[in-house]
């Protein structure tokens, strides 16, 4: 199988009834780009294809303009490490660019340091939120229709946070996911919303980097419509949350914890 | 009508017939963070509810705990800036955020100077590109096709380049969607493709940084299974890029450029 994709056991509800599977999730691992000695950015990937990766970041953030500028690209001396060499009379304006770019660094170079990295920040959360299957399944619905009342432009996402019991707390809209879900979370945080006893609906995929903000708000249960990553799912059973991805109605999957 | 929708001219086709109507897009803008005087991210945002989505930012990032370690946010001293002002005595270990945050700073403030600050590198784009509409809307079906052979997570983006008569040059898939699209450029840049004989199609939304990653490439014409952006749709318009969104055999959407 390739490195991209990785299979995973996932429980599956269907009208009512369980039915666990192996499942495929898309593998999401940090890697970190090093361009002569110099740490400049982390890129989140899927670890398929990191050469050609690496050399169109590098053209296309304006650090190189023709490959023969690049004399090298070793992959192979640290693991998600990409260390590039340009050519010895190569000119960058690295002052410009650590202004572009995001220079995060790395909180760790494999998946698994990534997400202890962040549970050494925030422990894992160790209270179940009971929530009914069936609270969590008119959740979407829930979601659209509050949508619906702010706009339609096709190109926004959308958080929520719903009580135990299944009502729409606070919803937001935002061209970034991430914006999306911070906003929904400051909201609650404003409110003096207790997260604990709340779950949180995405309208899309769920990556690595929403659970560790979902973790730091301590929200117990992580939904979205659509497919967690690889380390989204490692993430949530070190950090004790509930994870459901593929939530269609009337199915949905169920990737990490329990409800 | 919300800050966060914006009305702008489009030019849908359908059936061989055109149609130019008014449509919404969601609007995009930068957002630099700053915290007691030290500038801390920018966030491509949607403009709207910023104190809770600074809220958010500042909790889900680590930066505060509770919501009574925020002095102040000031959103007025500067357009599209927040200026967060902590309580005294709080303290942030800042050494080890700015390897977890993207620190990417301000390209300029506000939308227009946004796109400006990347044009200043890259100049537009000064040629046409001549491609059939009919090879344009069967692009997507080719995209998915060659996709099923790669993998089916459902929880993955694709980018593909293809020729000015359709054919799908490259294509790679990522978790990430700026990463898909590095993957392509890097890959047609290393094949010694001619970037100005080709067009691109993504499979999801498109960015603002999206556009900014295809112009570094010289790609002419963008276009996107869904919406763009207001500053995708800015940026287009300003670089010489033709833009397309929703396309969605029989229709497609015109936002910028012609074809």
């Amino acid at each position: 199988m390739a490195k991209s994709v990785r299979e995973c056991e996932v429980t599956q509800w269907k009208n009512g009834g369980n039915d666990t599977r192996r499942d495929f999730v898309a593998v999401e691992e940090p890697l970190q780009v090093v361009v002569d000695g110099r740490p400049l950015a982390v890129l989140m990937r899927t670890p398929d294809h990191d050469e050609v990766l690496v050399m169109g970041f590098l053209l296309t953030e304006g650090i190189i303009s023709t490959v023969d500028q690049v004399r090298r690209i070793d992959l192979e001396a640290k693991d998600n490490h990409a260390l590039v060499f340009l050519i010895d009379d190569h000119e960058c304006d690295w002052e410009r660019l650590t202004r572009h770019l995001f220079s995060a660094s790395s909180c760790g170079l494999c998946g698994k340091a990534t997400v202890d990295a962040i549970l050494q920040n925030h422990p894992p959360i160790d209270h179940h939120l009971e929530v009914d299957r069936e609270v969590i399944l008119h959740a979407p619905a829930k979601l659209r229709k509050a949508q619906e009342n702010f706009q339609s432009t096709g190109g926004i996402h959308a958080s929520g946070i719903f009580s135990q019991l299944g009502d729409l707390l606070v919803l937001h809209e935002d061209v970034g996911r991430h914006n999306a879900l911070d906003k929904v979370i400051g909201d609650g945080l404003m409110q003096g919303l207790d997260f604990s006893q709340c779950f949180l609906l995405v309208s899309g995929r769920i990556s690595f980097e929403l659970m560790q903000k979902a973790v730091a708000a301590r929200l117990p249960l992580v939904a979205g419509i659509s497919a967690p990553s690889s380390l989204a799912v490692d993430f949530a059973k070190d950090s004790g949350q509930t994870l459901i991805g593929f939530l269609r109605p009337p199915k949905m999957n169920l990737y990490a914890g329990m409800v």
